[in-house]
């Protein structure tokens, strides 16, 4: 038996958003690998082994795959919302180089939670923009600071992922002190919180009214670009934003 | 009969890469709106109107979508890809602005272009990453310019849009001048071209060795950061990347 990993992305949360080449690789899958919650969403059967593992474990996750996958098993990692983004794609392929190995992988994409967030608030994505995770688990806050200030200087909407845990919440706070710098008070800040999930709330404030704790971890935040506006109950970017 | 419309994203190509909720919007239609080879994705059925239109008519479209919204039939606009990611979206909102409207509006995202590539290339947008639209229709070229460049002085990875058209070849060119300015020869930059259809055709070169021709409307275009690197066939950004 040839095994296999497939790294595929479950969507932000409702089964109505996996895609079907998703749920077809779950379907041929021996080992379901992945953050607990996300392994909780597989539906389980008959000869499905699970390995559920808790978070900030990503490379021991992504060397039992390479394990499984040389024995034979048909292994899928699961990752919520994309799996290339801020997710176990990376992760995987640092273990394989560091592994030197070459095993059969499969990248599987799926919807990442800011642009599930996004659909959810209006089009506040539809001019260019810059994705970035907030987490300084694996980087120093003042790289964090400098593609901010980057991203606003070019006018960029903003998507950020991890925005605040319990233990880095001053972390949010000074990137709200630095967007009210950068883009001043008026500017839109939107916050989409488990989207499409029944726990799913959306609030759209001005970087004057936004306050860390309106973020947790489960929240993705999008700031606007200048021209970022509000139509009825709505936020979009126009098509033609941004001036240099 | 109550009118709507919802703006619902196809994905790059492939029917496995569409959500159940688009498909699920497609069969409650009874209009579908959009650019003709979008259009030409939804299967017919005895009921369903279809009102493929050409390019660069997005507000033409969007309006005709509010009319026949406003007349109590069930719009469906389709776009490639996600709806909100420079697609039809933003172009619905500043028509339903410019009509002063509040119909019943549902967005529905879709498998984006970029992370349909990425996922094909490997990981390469694994770390905070930018997303640029290169079309000079709705905006100067120094504002892609300005863009770019604190695009690259932020050491974001870079997926550009509408890279080429045979109407304004030169801009790709100055755009690759520029990177390479910024980023220097050695950084690894992917054409993905038509991901997930038949004519799907992926290359990883350097800057030095990237050519404006490996580039058409069809390829999504994705620059790697300072640590973006090759393992094997794949590219990836490392979960730990970047440096001020």
């Amino acid at each position: 038996m040839t095994g296999w990993i497939t790294v595929a992305g479950l969507g932000p949360g409702a089964e109505a958003m996996v895609t079907p080449e998703v749920g077809a690789a779950l379907d041929q899958a021996t080992d379901i690998v992945g953050y607990i919650p996300y392994v909780a969403r597989v539906a389980a059967r008959e000869g499905l082994v699970m390995h559920p593992s808790d978070n900030r474990v990503e490379l021991d996750r992504a060397r039992l795959a390479l394990d499984l996958a040389a024995s034979g098993r048909r292994v899928v990692i699961v990752s919520s919302g994309d799996p290339g983004v801020f997710a176990m794609a990376s992760a995987l392929f640092e273990a394989v180089e560091a592994a030197g190995a070459d095993p059969d992988i499969r990248i599987l994409p799926g919807i990442t939670a800011m642009l599930a967030a996004a659909a959810r608030a209006g089009a506040p994505l539809g001019h260019d923009f810059c994705a970035i995770n907030l987490s300084d688990n694996l980087k120093p806050f003042a790289l964090i600071e400098h593609r901010l200030r980057h991203a606003a200087r070019g006018d960029f909407a903003m998507a950020f992922y991890n925005p605040r845990s319990a233990s880095r919440p001053e972390g949010f706070a000074r990137v709200l002190e630095i967007l009210r710098e950068e883009c001043g008070p008026d500017r839109l800040i939107i916050f989409a919180r488990a989207v499409s999930t029944p726990d799913e709330a959306l609030r759209v404030v001005t970087l004057a009214e936004a306050r860390p704790e309106m973020a947790d971890m489960r929240t993705v935040v999008i700031v606007g670009n200048a021209a970022t506006r509000r139509v009825g109950r709505w936020v979009y970017a126009p098509r033609s934003a941004g001036a240099t």
